[in-house]
């Protein structure tokens, strides 16, 4: 077995590891039990993963440890995070007896493990979970921070809990499989890390742009330990999003949630953020922040990796600004950006005039 | 207004306010609005309630503060317990633009605080929850600790959360127009407290019974207050039934799970706790924890105050024992008591001989 990074995330409740390797899907068995008693433990995935195979060796290990494991498989896609799955996997738990010293375990994207923490945050008021993040995505994102949930048939994400896991364990030897958009869209979050949030990460990314577009599970493997190390840091001085510091995690993302809603979620989220952040740029030149070098940097840092830079057709610049007004997470109608000031760095700008954005950017 | 008892529970992560009162459902406006700022609040309601009154009557109160109210009612009874009733709720509330500076308020009884409160704690990851119990069982029970949760149409109480609430607001006038059924539902509970764990709330009640039966609202307030300072404090010593001090509020409770579902849930919940804390205490005088003349003098207590004592036909005691092997609190097929020792006390007895129980109690 190749290196392992660990890293720890301290919350106030309580704490626990992401382990990052770049060929270690079959540690989960060991990882696992180290949480004994376990009475038993269920597998959530979709099918595109349990083609894949990962699925039957996570299964594999943890039986080899002597532990129970049951296997519940949905449909591949977003329209899995609706309150019908919920209910037919609580049924389901039920029916499988699984109880309050069971463990449930994700493995699979942003979907398998929004919808397996929520289920595991609300069935018998809750029981331990665990995540096995197999896309970039989920990786670098969505399995850290304890956000769990599902979607409304009018809103995202709209019902949830924070729920944090037991452990995370991910293996960048599954990015291998996934398809070029989805790689690219997980990319897109990595960028954001390193241009908003940390330099040393920019100068990692910027010197490797060919063994990254050739998915090389070394460096991948140091770029998501880094990205979990910064997000990690953030989600533990703002568990519950109440300080406001988790907020600076949403550079591009104002932006990206206007485009997605207009694509009806046909562009994927990530490619949503990288466009945002050159637009959130383009904001923050036109605000003194940061100057043309820097955005030139940003934009040629992008196309670099392959990352789309340029509002898509179809978009509508009036609407977009309408919905920034209305996002989830501003206030009164008011214009929220997280605006970079240099690279590695970032701010709140929460009440933006919106003359600045009226003839596009 | 008539005094008021404010019982103070002390969690871990927070505190807050249970108030009450003989005639304050009216001060719910001033009590919310130590809560500010709320963007808006959302009463969840049942057409029983709505019909009484109790509804509006808090409605306007919390109207004259200045505080915006929606009305939100279901269908009285269990049934709405339900994850259909939970997925209409949560779409109600993003239609209506509830946001996290919302209040969802409960006014009715036990199914209506765990609906109500199993939305707030899911709906946006968590709003806050503040509840106006308005049957004995809610005021003396389901009120108090904080679990919340709808039922799986194979097992009751089968997905949820934890949600200590903002406050709680107990008017025991509300429970002048409770059917005589629900009322003696509740007392089944209130007597279970006195029994099993506070000496001098028993005093209280066994010199009482007329007023009590006449439900005279000043000693049912007293009553209340008692029950709710006495849950309170062993809830605050395992606000999450992890170290095993929760389970003190069983007595009674393994029997009477195996009567109800036998009865399916025709025989009311407090009832059937009031048979079971009989057979308890039979099974306690057999393993030598009581004597005979504790069991006649709790009989003779049950009987004043109109408790039913005897298994109801149509109880198969084969069935309780099975039943009784596979509660959701037992172990590994063990039967496991909260048996009395004396008056006001109790000890859990977990792993009992089936011998003991074989030919009956």
């Amino acid at each position: 077995m190749s290196d392992l990074r660990i890293i720890s995330v301290s919350l106030g409740s309580r704490s626990y590891d992401i382990e990052v390797g770049a060929e270690n899907l079959e540690h989960i068995g060991s990882f696992l039990a180290t949480f004994q008693p376990i009475s038993t433990t269920v597998i959530l995935t979709d099918e595109n993963v349990l083609q894949q195979g990962y699925t039957h060796r996570v299964a594999e290990s943890i039986a080899e440890t002597g532990i129970d494991v049951h296997l519940l498989s949905v449909v591949a896609g977003e329209q899995s995070k609706a309150v019908e799955t919920a209910a037919t996997l609580w049924e389901t738990l039920l029916e499988t007896g699984i109880d309050r010293k069971s463990v449930l375990i994700s493995v699979g994207g942003g979907v398998i493990g929004d919808l397996g923490g929520f289920v595991a945050a609300t069935y018998a008021r809750g029981i331990r979970f665990f995540q096995v993040p197999t896309t970039l995505l989920a990786q670098v994102d969505s399995s850290v921070g304890g956000k769990v949930g599902i979607d409304l048939p009018k809103a995202k994400n709209m019902v949830g809990a924070f729920l944090q896991p037991l452990g995370v364990l991910i293996d960048t030897k599954t990015l291998q499989t996934l398809p070029d958009d989805q790689y690219r869209s997980g990319l897109g979050e990595v960028v954001k890390y390193g241009v908003s949030l940390d330099a040393e990460l920019f100068q990692l990314l910027e010197t490797n742009i060919e063994k990254i577009n050739l998915r090389d599970k070394t460096i991948l493997k140091q770029i998501v330990a880094d990205c979990c190390r910064i997000k990690a840091k953030i989600v533990a001085e703002d568990e519950f999003e109440t300080t406001g510091q988790r907020v600076l995690l949403n550079y591009g993302h104002t932006f990206a949630h206007a485009f997605e809603i207009q694509s009806h979620f046909s562009l994927l989220h990530g490619l949503a953020v990288s466009i945002g952040s050159i637009c959130a740029a383009r904001l923050a030149v036109r605000m003194g922040f940061v100057d043309e070098i820097f955005l030139k940097r940003q934009i040629s840092f992008h196309q670099a990796l392959g990352l789309p830079t340029e509002i898509p057709n179809g978009i509508d610049w009036k609407q977009t600004i309408e919905l920034m007004r209305h996002d989830k997470k501003s206030e009164f109608g008011k214009l929220r950006f997280v605006l970079p000031t240099g690279i590695g760095n970032c701010r709140l700008a929460d009440d933006v005039d919106a003359r600045l954005l009226e003839y596009g950017l």
